[in-house]
């Protein structure tokens, strides 16, 4: 009876419980209105909305028929002034939260003055429920599959050579490469050092970039982190023979990497300006090409192993090596918007802006957030970005809470250069999952809303939580000093704690998550749970993968 | 020799310590550019700078020459074109949190769209560290004197009908009045109920609102928050008969109070646009009028006892009482805005846009910050106001993170009404010390920087803790559930304690308050200890005064 009831009530309330409606058309219930019902209906409420299946191995969409349709308006009309596809920039910053640029509260606030980043964010689509992964090279992984890191199985970042990454996924680039776009990764990689998931080999025409993340080439050389390594040669030779590479790299598709010199805690300075100068000579060799362009840029900022350059260490106003990286950033994203409207690029161009994962909480000074917790944690302060999309001339300077998950930029990308919504399965391998939703028309309409029902937060390849609107009904959580009973609060420290029974967050009035509502708020919560056991038949049809995983 | 130590330190750092220096002209001393010195100098950094005095009553302030210069040309240049000086507005908000508008991250992202509000924040100067009292009725009264809350002596709000208040007092209605300005108050009052302390015998022309706070209206009567006095005849008739006013009511200046008809949990609901309706008639009244006005407008929102009219009840995404209320301040706002706008006044009418103390923590839903604690505290949380000052083709759009405090709108007000700077101190009695500071070219200036070096935080008429740059020296803290060992983190709750030695936050790395920095940042101590010293000497001088203190 116990496990029965809640179902029993789902149905009553009309949600969709499992995978199993796949009908072609896709049909909506709205909420019945009844007479004299106080309140209002607000846009993108969707806890008693159905989803529509579009294909078997993709997730369930709203469907906002109207927004579809100007969308696809605007597009085909940029496309005849135009003559090809947009291109399609993605900006991925590190380990910075939510709260700090100016566009969000922290900016000057925080002794990092970030004008440009703020300006351009003000003209553009800001997001304020973007969602990562936990982690770096799990959120990668995401915007790359378009699957959330269950299904792509890199649930931890590799490091210092361990196996695991992008071979023999279907990727973002690879696909964007067939639509006719030239490909360019530039920054970081961090989704696997073996040769076969190597930028080159996973549909980038060109990578410039290191294949790890920061503190792979600094931590072990670095006295002031790592004494007990730096100071005794036999450990730091140790390390340095591991079969990782130190280098800032080049390579071009298909063939072999070159590295261009080792990187150390002196040449890290001045990788995010010469990735930038990279960047601009690309971008410049666009201008006016014949095909549209794929550009991933990920900085090294702002990874906690910050090493600013001559120029911006002790530039921003709390003189910290993390602040004077974001307004380094600040800087870097000014230069690349500068750069595409001298090249009359910008109407043509879109550009994600966001963080891999919330403030590395453990190694301070580092990034702030308003939320609870930090990288790592499946609290929103992990896995809510600073986000924005920009389009200049296409998508209007608003504001929007409506859901967006990082994979959704792989759909979303892909409807751009010309495969919209269920085109999308038959790219892919019928056993692949994709967890991405196209979001062309929530971004593209005047007043668009997202076309995503739920996100869901994974530790490992189990589901911790499940979003629909301002609740959270949380499975799994991270419980700080638990284990160690001291120590930071964020980073990858505590342990997982089980709910009890159901513990029911309310976002909206209360952003840190420190109070469950759950006792009072049943009926948000079973059409939530509802939500939480489709998604747990999608991982029986499709289950987890392991690339790299601590589980 | 322990207390002689910092002294002498500080005279080596060439820091002020006392308010012996009164010369005439203001002399700067700017930190020596050693050679080959690393790092930057930013704009508005004052932790080894000399503010000069103006008067020995009046607050030391930053001289900055180039920018006094360039304000007073454009305050010319619009004169010149108007023929009056500028109308001054002041909007304050009640218990509204940093983080609750978009403009500060918040908005949609708390269920509690404020696009308006953001679209004018944007084209606004605004503030990050612009700072209250840690409560209401100290905030007002600092804004309507120019004191601090130990010099003006209201340190806790008086609730039914106790006495103290403005009597007595010289007010910022009192002298625009006397510059020639028509003085209207709007909303909230609780600066005193006492007929002394009432905006029309405190120098305002007209009021219309309620004298005390909203919950005095309705928390007695209200079976959700007071069953044991509402659900008992014999105390609610106790409490009725206290001699408190409980009307929305309307007076004219010397008149007497007129009683409009008594506020209930029903009637409550429209106060705020009866009250906009109200100052929509005035402000169309001033509408080419001859003298310009001072408008102070006091919203009865977002107080926690928030009870939403039929039209915003559920109208927020969050649906909650507070974020209704939110809401609906957006549309006041706009509303103001629009009519300033058809009015053709725009042009020449200054806007201070804040709140008058951080988020009520006690009474779910409620107001959210980014930083540390809330109302009653001087943890950020309490005193940091989301802020800005809009005035259309007079400020350019841009954020600022120089220091301000509320007392600053008093002589600014008065600056742009014809008495800047020293010319306020013999507008005051000579025993009147005037905490706040002439910010005039800070606001007006295309790069302004802030004219004040320091911010003092109090507990009743005690410093609480000094602020200068992103250091914040703390004496007295408060402290939650010490004395309770259980409840809220927030209000009036907790205990004082009285840090060991010394406390020293870097609020830009640390903005939590939640690691002391002081073992090694003696050098930056040592000068915010001289600054602590030198206002310790205004104490002696010009003593603390008790209105309405707990103390």
């Amino acid at each position: 009876m116990k496990r029965i009831m809640p179902i029993l009530l789902c149905v009553a309330l009309g949600v969709t419980l499992g995978a199993a409606s796949s009908s072609a058309t896709p049909t909506v219930t709205e909420p019945t209105q009844v007479q004299g019902m106080p309140g209002y209906n607000q846009p993108g409420q969707y806890l008693t909305r159905r989803a529509a299946k579009l294909a078997d191995n993709m997730e369930p969409v709203i469907d906002n028929a109207d927004q579809n349709q100007e969308a696809r308006q605007k597009l085909e009309a940029l496309q005849r002034k135009t003559g090809k596809r947009p291109n399609v920039i993605i900006f991925l910053l590190d380990d910075v939260g939510y709260s700090d640029f100016g566009f969000n509260g922290g900016g000057g606030a925080l002794g990092n003055d970030t004008p440009d980043v703020d300006r351009i964010a003000n003209q553009s689509l800001i997001l304020s429920s973007a969602y990562s992964e936990p982690s770096c090279s799990p959120t990668r992984a995401t915007i790359m599959t378009g699957q959330n890191m269950a299904h792509h199985g890199i649930q931890v970042p590799p490091m210092y050579g361990q196996p695991g990454g992008l071979e023999g996924l279907t990727t973002l680039a690879q696909l964007m490469s067939r639509q006719g776009y030239t490909t360019q990764a530039v920054g970081k990689w961090h989704m696997g050092e073996n040769e076969g998931s190597q930028p080159q080999n996973v549909g980038f025409d060109d990578f410039r970039g290191f294949e790890s993340v920061s503190d792979m080439y600094t931590e072990w050389r670095d006295p002031q982190y790592n004494p007990e390594i730096a100071l005794s040669p036999e450990r730091f030779n140790a390390i340095r023979n591991l079969p990782f590479n130190k280098s800032d790299v080049h390579a071009v598709k298909g063939g072999k990497i070159e590295n261009l010199y080792e990187i150390n805690t002196d040449t890290i300075r001045n990788l995010d300006q010469k990735w930038l100068a990279y960047t601009v000579d690309f971008l410049n060799r666009q201008k006016e090409a014949s095909k549209p362009f794929f550009l991933y840029y990920a900085p090294r900022a702002c990874h906690f192993d910050n090493y600013p350059n001559d120029y911006y260490r002790g530039r921003s106003a709390s003189r910290t090596n993390y602040g004077d990286c974001v307004v380094e950033v600040n800087d870097i994203f000014k230069k690349m918007i500068d750069t595409l409207e001298a090249n009359h690029e910008l109407e043509n161009t879109v550009i994600f802006f966001g963080s891999d994962n919330g403030p590395e909480q453990e190694i301070p000074p580092h990034g702030q957030t308003m939320f609870r917790g930090g990288k790592g944690s499946t609290w929103e302060g992990g896995v809510r970005s600073p986000f924005f999309v920009y389009w200049k001339g296409m998508i209007p300077a608003r504001k929007s809470d409506g859901l967006f998950d990082f994979a959704d930029m792989f759909n979303t990308s892909l409807s751009l250069a010309g495969q919209p919504g269920a085109a999308l399965a038959k790219l892919v391998p019928a056993t692949t999952y994709i967890d991405g939703i196209d979001q062309t028309s929530f971004l593209l309409a005047d007043k668009g809303q997202s076309n995503r029902r739920s996100i869901f937060y994974f530790w490992n390849d189990e589901i911790s939580a499940v979003r629909i609107d301002e609740f959270k009904l949380m499975m799994k959580a991270q419980a700080p000093n638990t284990i160690t009973h001291a120590g930071f609060n964020g980073g990858f420290s505590g342990s997982v704690e089980q709910a009890w029974t159901a513990l029911l967050f309310n976002l909206y009035t209360n952003p840190q998550e420190d109070e469950s509502v759950s006792i009072r708020h049943i009926p948000a919560a079973v059409p939530i749970f509802g939500e939480l056991q489709r998604y747990q038949a999608v991982l029986k049809k499709y289950p987890p993968h392991h690339q790299i995983s601590l589980k």
